[in-house]
């Protein structure tokens, strides 16, 4: 076994949800520019929910799950990993915390979104952001937006009680009918706020929009596969020479 | 953190190809009866596409993915993996040289597909047998029916060549109404051979079938979902009192 034709090894921290997790590997195969299995992007994931839940963390202090996520970034590394992803948008939370204790570079969410932002185009204006209330309220995407010069705005109150939970929840007990409908409106309201683009930033909403066609789904950018896709530059970059 | 929490970890050894893996950990998170994303079942797995090709192993004398499959397993141990699941049909070609040199218990697709169909209460009869021309040659679902009495029937060497092998080839291509029409003939050529159940042992055969409805679907077995099934079972039998 020639050991020098085994490319870089991506870290996967997973678990957060176990879905997410699935989905996020799949877009991770689609977005990988392959003719046949061996051109693949080469992971190992860590994929463990049983570790307390992001947003009670951030919004009303319940355990955290700090040490449970460098419990995971641990074993990637001791597995071999060279770089981590996470693909949970709420735990970017941590991301400081991780990276310094996990002493693995971590490929970030919002800076994934930010880079596809670009390669569309969208330097200036407003992005609309759509999430759990523990990503708006994280902060950590309306910071990189505007490190980049991009405004940010997020759903009223109303529209995230009545539409962007209600899409989540649907999603998760698998009635995307009524999902589509409700994500589809959260996105046009914010278009119609002044969203330049609008990014989904939990990984539900991209399958709650995708279930049927739309012209709402041509002003969106999906996280998941905005990181995915940073997997897929890191890969290139850190490709060593056979 | 209470590590007596943590229920018993489960190693995937995915790669074999990329999409199959993603495909078995999303019907792994379906299959797992679970209210709270803390109920489903943890996972390290190994995703590491650079390994030679088994059919090619298998029928022609190509270099054995035997060594990697090993590292890979190796890997899932160290990690703390304490079973075995092998996201590939083909792979079990090597089932007991992984058992022996990996030390870790595998579970095996085919005695969950067995397992499936006794549930089904299919437990006499002939079944049909859809998968790459490595799978069939191997024998180990041929050998798994025989002992829990089923006979075998596989697609003549046309339908292998006309049918089969198209479908797998334009799943792969994303040529999914093609697939589809391909599959279905497939499934009914076989029942109509005399085979009760119709087992799909590659890991394309159920996104063709499943593309669009189809009375078909109702007589087969997803070897992937069958193998998801089995991990459930012996999580739940794993599962350490707290």
């Amino acid at each position: 076994m020639n050991k020098t034709l085994i490319p870089p090894l991506l870290g996967v921290l997973g678990g957060m949800g176990p879905l997410a997790t699935a989905d996020f590997l799949a877009k991770l195969v689609a977005e990988t520019p392959a003719a046949r299995d061996q051109d693949h992007i080469p992971y190992v994931a860590w994929g463990v929910p049983q570790i307390p839940e992001r947003p009670a963390a951030i919004l009303g202090g319940g355990e955290s799950p700090l040490p449970y996520m460098l419990r995971g970034i641990a074993k990637l590394k001791q597995a071999g990993a060279q770089a981590v992803a996470i693909a949970c948008n709420t735990a970017h939370y941590w991301y400081d915390d991780l990276v310094r204790e996990g002493k693995l570079p971590i490929l970030h969410i919002a800076d994934a979104v930010c880079d596809l932002l670009a390669e569309r185009g969208i330097t200036s204006g407003t992005i609309g952001l759509i999430g759990t209330d523990g990503t708006i309220m994280a902060g950590f995407f309306q910071s990189r937006f505007a490190a980049r010069g991009l405004g940010c705005i997020t759903s009223s109150r109303a529209d995230q009680d009545q539409l962007v939970l209600p899409a989540i929840a649907c999603v998760k007990a698998n009635d995307l009918d009524r999902a589509h409908r409700f994500a589809v409106q959260a996105v046009e309201n914010l278009r119609a706020a002044g969203a330049r683009a609008v990014v989904l930033a939990c990984t539900e909403m991209p399958l709650a929009l995708e279930h049927a066609p739309s012209p709402a789904t041509a002003h969106c950018i999906d996280a998941t596969r905005a990181l995915a896709r940073a997997c897929v530059a890191w890969h290139r970059t850190a490709m060593r020479p056979c």
